[in-house]
């Protein structure tokens, strides 16, 4: 059975996203992007600009389920208030479309993605392209975006497999 | 013209809001409650759940306009991002459904409700059952909420005689 995973990698001013495949342990790349809100504008008018475009993108590739990376937590209170606004929204558009959203520690995406937990954005970046060939020259959020979705499609398969045991 | 307002105070867990009316200066009381979300279950179905009740309110009271109380910034970086997923879907509620959506921060909220920026949650309650009679006895958290929208009433008079000078 062939499941179609959206990855997100929540950001107020850019959230990347990515759409994959994977048919037991085989993945394949379908495609990625940003979405983007100005800087400027204020701030519900942005929420809803993410929102849209995020349901916009679902409505367009019809994913069965999404994963969203984990916020890293910054040392900065008003900074994580930030992450959580966009994180809030970016978990909200696949739960709202009717998706299961699956929520992955960055490390645990690395390691997933990589094989070592503290592995940096080209490393990640580099083995998205070994493990999506068809992905071409992926920008920084949109590999975080697919390290997500490959990390989501490992563990449900693991989940798989425990359950059939 | 009368405007009807809905305040939010946002929380993950507990959500308070209020909807007031405003005419010129006189103010009236429309209704009040709060919107939970269970502590165990997971996220994205418990912003789901948030949302959801949001829009319902708002389908349900037409309010024309939104006013959203500032998330205090905890030191707790952990904090402030739960804080901030809460919040980020509390401002998209009302700007989806084609609000102007306010935001004052908390010290404005009691100094136009209290007169002093530094009162307690008490003293907030307490001028917010003086300034509308007819609300009775209000919940800690819904008073907030209708402290909120009782600042957004006064700014958008203030607003509105600048703007007739």
């Amino acid at each position: 059975m062939t499941i179609r995973i959206l990855g997100l990698d929540p950001g107020l001013r850019i959230t990347g996203w990515g759409i994959i495949e994977c048919e037991g342990s085989r993945l394949s790349h379908i495609d990625h992007g940003i979405v983007q809100s100005k800087d400027g504008e204020d701030l519900p008018i942005r929420l809803v600009s993410l929102y849209t475009q995020l349901i916009d993108i679902i409505q367009q590739y019809t994913p069965d389920e999404a994963a969203v990376e984990e916020t890293f937590v910054n040392k900065n209170p008003l900074s994580a208030l930030k992450l959580g606004i966009a994180r809030g929204v970016v978990l909200l558009a696949p739960a709202q479309a009717g998706l299961i959203v699956g929520e992955y520690s960055a490390n645990k995406v690395k390691k997933s993605v990589v094989g070592v937990g503290h592995a940096d954005k080209n490393q990640v970046a580099m083995m998205v392209s070994r493990l999506l060939p068809k992905s071409g020259g992926v920008v920084k959020d949109a590999a975080d975006a697919l390290a997500v979705a490959i990390c989501h499609a490992h563990h449900r398969t693991f989940f798989q497999k425990v359950r059939m045991a």
